[in-house]
């Protein structure tokens, strides 16, 4: 079974450790895949505590890299039964590069200037602390969704107790082309704003909130959407940006409290 | 006579055209002098039609680098007279660096890293237009000075005539510390902004607008600036945020304009 | 058929436009699947000309980057072969990059820093001329040739008409470990040359010569090993080093008697 | 009294503690300045030891950055001096930085990205221990002295126990234009010389070994200029690159020895 830690397309978050009580009650052998792509450094994840048998993940959105790496975490019961599954594997073909780690090596040329970048990363999170990252984005995505309803606009993601960390989606009214106001944005103000996908194509678009970013780089997505909102003729049931100020200067961040403190 | 082109420390420009009329109306013999440090490359400057006779500015603000290389425009007035003057004199020593330079060479080792560098931002800044760079910052001072006048506070600079379109200086109420609102606002947004200097120091803080930004990087320092402002206990008549984004809503930037028709 | 056109392991080119020929000839079927990991960008190599179905190379090698790309070149046999073959297939399943390559996207995130190098890499080898570039590289594999002949040493590579133009395989006499003799030129002359693979391991090395190498470079790498056979107590017929001095100042580089002429 | 610890056009060293000497046997009140550009970092050098009053650097040499940066270390009776001293002074009127370096700022925007770099290359340097870098470089210098030798070529100091452990200047025979050597060494191999100063010129060129370089680099150097000094014409005694090999192979750096120990 895969499953998406956090879907990318709707800002809707999975509950990882009840799809794992599901699989283990109704006593099934399926191997839980985690894509963690867009989570891993900004949602809670645990692959050992949480019986995760394969996480993936990459360099570029909670790690705050450019592109270039991806990675898995494997469990025992992955690896064992890896060596006899007969169906057709590549990157998950792990044995080669898993004998050769050991040494320090990879079987191919890795992107060596990633891993120095990577090492790197790593350090900034782990000086942070991982609940104060994960902390950050929790509050960024509060002041996100307050933008959103004081702008009268649906959140794509129907249940709060799943809304993403990461990024939230916001839906455009019936009979407005969500991805000709993304495009007057990034014509205007020079700011690219996630677009709908599958289904959702041209009644959403989405904004991050995720990785290396602060209040203000937040604000400044924000304010790019309102006007283009506005200059695309939706009416707005409010200002979003006002709220956002209102939430984030209510709410001083955990760790700048901690910091006070 | 020595005048600085833009006044940091007061969000003024200074009319060097004028100066240097008044200065041959007067039939005076004093060379002008203009330290252009902010304003090169943001702010319309003529060396040789305004008859400025020595011209220094640096890297580190409308050319957009990192701080380390400064330079002299010269007139061939202030060439002859360095020659003959008697004062002492240091970084406008100029007869062995203009002898080296005709050569390519420096008397001393020049920062090579820097004049690649510049090298490239002239690129950019020439591809762009120096007349649409020149519209850029006076749309921007025009949005900042809206939001500043819907708060209810001060310009720092009492004559519209000459407003920096560069930075705008921010009066805070009588009673405030301005500094104080600086620092929470540096310590709870990220957000650093200029002190007041000299005779306005704790009184006033400074907004940039000069270089590599847009609309919505101002955005965000006035989002910055007006939760800081709020925070401090200051009475603001009205939000300033928003009359921005009305400003830069309706105001298109001259280059769009261009490239849409 | 898949063949390597040059052969990292022991310094063979493959006579691509013979191994086809040879298809053709016994009227099979066969695509010709072709690794230019190493050759591309250094040694000449005609996907269309020489009716090659599937060429791959990467980033690294004469690209001159560093690790993290790798591409593949398609005929349209190839193609057309991709959609009805059976056989399981993962960095070979080309339709969906093909179609998203179309409108300059690509299915998943691809490298974009990288990117942005490969099209500087590519404008500096079109500048100075593709041929230039492949003479420089036979230029260099000479040189060092005769310093490994005049060290007594045997070529790897048995047959002078397929040279390597990017590394020369060095073998070391019978009882003589080679990756012991790599292991003292790294700790005492930070130089890093590539190991014996597979049946050679530990009685030979490789001496690259390819990407964004000069003359003094290679000189510096001969003097390494000269050094390091030495201390290792390999008895050398003579001075590689000398040999290798003079033939590059006996043999000025094409490009430069161009400039010169 | 101004003297120059490494003299770069000649290749002495100059023995600071002996000056500070003679200055105090004399009952001479003169400050001892030091011009110490292209020895800090790579030559010892002790202000306060040995009594200097003002020693100037830069980055650009032992420190390994690019240029941009100088700096003035001061004795307490610099800094008196400097107070009533009535010369005219630019780059030497220290108050203002002094006071201001006190909380961590500067009178004039310093060049913070070259601060970051020096901090990362004092951590180097001081990880490596001053007393390797110190040996590295002596050796680096008798190998190199040892190739001029064997050419058969004089070394432009001419007092052995002053020889710089930075730069080697190489006389070149009567008749011969250094300068021409140095421009074909540098069409032909890539290879920048340093060019004789002053009464020197034409009669020699310099070698430098200061800084981020290796036994292979330094071999590199010795390749480029055997080989011109050969096409160019001058006879040589021996070669110049073969002695360096035997050297820097028999004499194996301290902090190599040290970590094999």
């Amino acid at each position: 079974m895969l499953v998406v830690h956090n879907e990318t397309s709707t800002g809707v978050t999975t509950r990882l450790a009840d799809v794992r009580r599901a699989i283990d009650d109704a006593r099934h052998p399926a191997l839980l895949l985690v894509d963690a792509v867009s989570s891993l450094g900004s949602i809670d994840l645990r692959h050992d505590e949480w019986g995760l048998d394969v996480t993936l993940s990459g360099s570029q959105k909670g790690l705050m890299l450019p592109p270039g790496i991806s990675f898995n975490a494997l469990s025992p019961k992955a690896l064992a039964v890896s060596k006899t599954a007969s169906l057709p594997k590549a990157y998950w073909a792990w044995d080669e590069i898993v004998e050769m780690n050991k040494g320090g090596y990879w079987p191919s040329t890795p992107n060596t200037n990633l891993l120095y970048a990577l090492s790197e990363a790593l350090d900034m999170i782990l000086e942070r602390g991982l609940d104060t990252v994960f902390a950050r984005h929790q509050r960024w995505a509060a002041g996100v969704r307050r933008a959103v309803r004081t702008w009268g606009l649906p959140i794509q993601c129907a249940d709060p107790a799943v809304y993403s960390p990461v990024l939230t989606g916001v839906v455009t009214p019936v009979g407005v082309d969500a991805d000709a106001i993304r495009k007057l944005i990034h014509d205007r103000f020079d700011l690219s704003l996630g677009t709908g996908l599958g289904k959702v194509r041209g009644r959403m678009f989405r904004i991050g909130h995720l990785g290396d970013c602060n209040d203000l780089t937040l604000m400044a997505a924000l304010a790019g959407a309102e006007m283009g909102l506005k200059l695309s003729g939706v009416a707005l049931a409010g200002s979003g940006v006002q709220a956002a100020m209102e939430f984030f200067a209510s709410h001083p961040a955990h760790e700048r409290l901690q910091a006070a403190a």
